[in-house]
């Protein structure tokens, strides 16, 4: 049997003015940095331990991992980042405010982007300053691999590959891995263990800085997963998420 | 032609109360947290960047890279830890500081271990509760490579075939590559790049925080080598160390 934790990362500086982040490379707000340490101590009070942690190349899960390495005395264990594990691209979105996209694009339009499984935002134009092959950590991807915005069927696509190449071997070597990622990669990869449909994994909120523990059988099928903490704070965590789902993405 | 910098950890928490430290696991002290962004901040001033890092896996020298990635924009970049880079191991002497290794072993021997290549420290017994074994991250090492004590000689052997098996090659494939580690990893690298014989390593002090640039030829020979940053300031930090030899290790 197999085991792994999953966690997204803290609440961003971006979360509380309401903005499409995305690829954008913003970090953890002060209570991010909260709940980072916060599952970092869960984690620990827990009994887990890891000797292999993996993360997307953006720094609101980095440093989400690194808070959680400090409160575990784990500090020493490798990290491998990867883009297949950045949060969906939102397109020309990024950067925008709900407010801003309402009056570009109608209030309708937007809530098919967020709501649909399969249709794309607004994409970027080549060479946008928002495209991210103008960017170091991308800069070396084969340009058909970097996304100018991304519907979740497209998120989905890039993260299982990682997965399926990547995770499950280190998992098969008996590594006990921890992945820090984002609201999207992460339902990405519950998507494809539970066998979510298009339509329901809309419906389903990943809570921040809650740990998420699956324990999978010799074919890497879930025998359980579990929010790892207090019940009561995991029930207002799911319920704040769905909570902003109403309001905003 | 090939480059890397060395940067060896900021001031730690033992540093200031004198104590043999080795491969005790203590953190950098707040003067070692300034100084490690400080180097960060150099770095970027003079328009470095890098792909890859390579430490050791103890906290001071992690979180020196950690504070330099910061600093740098870069906390995205892979970080390769190994224990090949960790300090010189101080055997039966870590965790005693020089008061109570004169009153133990007498000043004129203690003298000898800090003076000389190839005489060992006292070892530590197999199951002391500071034997390397007994930690998860060395747990899973072949007996005969962890260490109970090392002198400077010992400690260059484990660094090298690092050097040559794992960091060469990376340079030749053209990563941009930084290494954060400690005084006497650091030591082997450049008593190997430089050729410094055996006597004179002894009296060759890295300063801490301060980026040491070398650039290499298409045999990895040295071309050049300086540290970075203020002129004044690397002078007053080699001197500070060779003052800092003088009164303790």
């Amino acid at each position: 049997m197999y085991k792994i934790v999953l966690v997204r990362h803290g609440e961003s500086q971006w979360n509380q003015e309401n903005r499409f982040t995305g690829w954008t490379d913003v970090d953890l707000s002060p209570k991010g940095i909260e709940e980072a340490r916060k599952a970092g101590r869960t984690l620990k009070e827990e009994g887990f331990t890891f000797d292999l942690a993996y993360t997307s190349v953006l720094k609101r899960a980095i440093r989400t991992l690194w808070l959680i390495q400090e409160e575990m005395d784990l500090m020493w264990i490798p990290v491998k980042p990867s883009w297949r594990l950045n949060e969906r691209h939102y397109g020309a979105l990024q950067g925008l405010n709900k407010a801003e996209t309402a009056e570009k694009y109608g209030e309708e339009q937007v809530k098919i982007w967020r709501r649909s499984y399969d249709v794309r935002p607004p994409m970027l134009n080549q060479g946008d300053e928002r495209d991210p092959i103008l960017d170091p950590r991308y800069r070396d991807l084969p340009r058909e691999l970097v996304p100018l915005g991304e519907c979740l069927k497209d998120t989905v696509a890039r993260v299982l590959p990682y997965w399926n190449d990547e995770i499950v071997p280190s998992l098969k070597e008996g590594r006990k891995v921890l992945l820090v990622a984002h609201g999207n990669s992460i339902r990405a990869l519950v998507k494809y263990l539970d066998n979510v449909s298009d339509q329901d994994i809309l419906e389903l909120n990943i809570p921040t800085g809650i740990p998420l523990l699956y324990e999978l059988d010799e074919n890497f099928k879930p025998i359980s997963s579990r929010y790892l903490g207090d019940p009561e704070e995991i029930a207002k965590a799911q319920q704040a998420v769905a909570n902003q789902g109403k309001a905003k993405k």
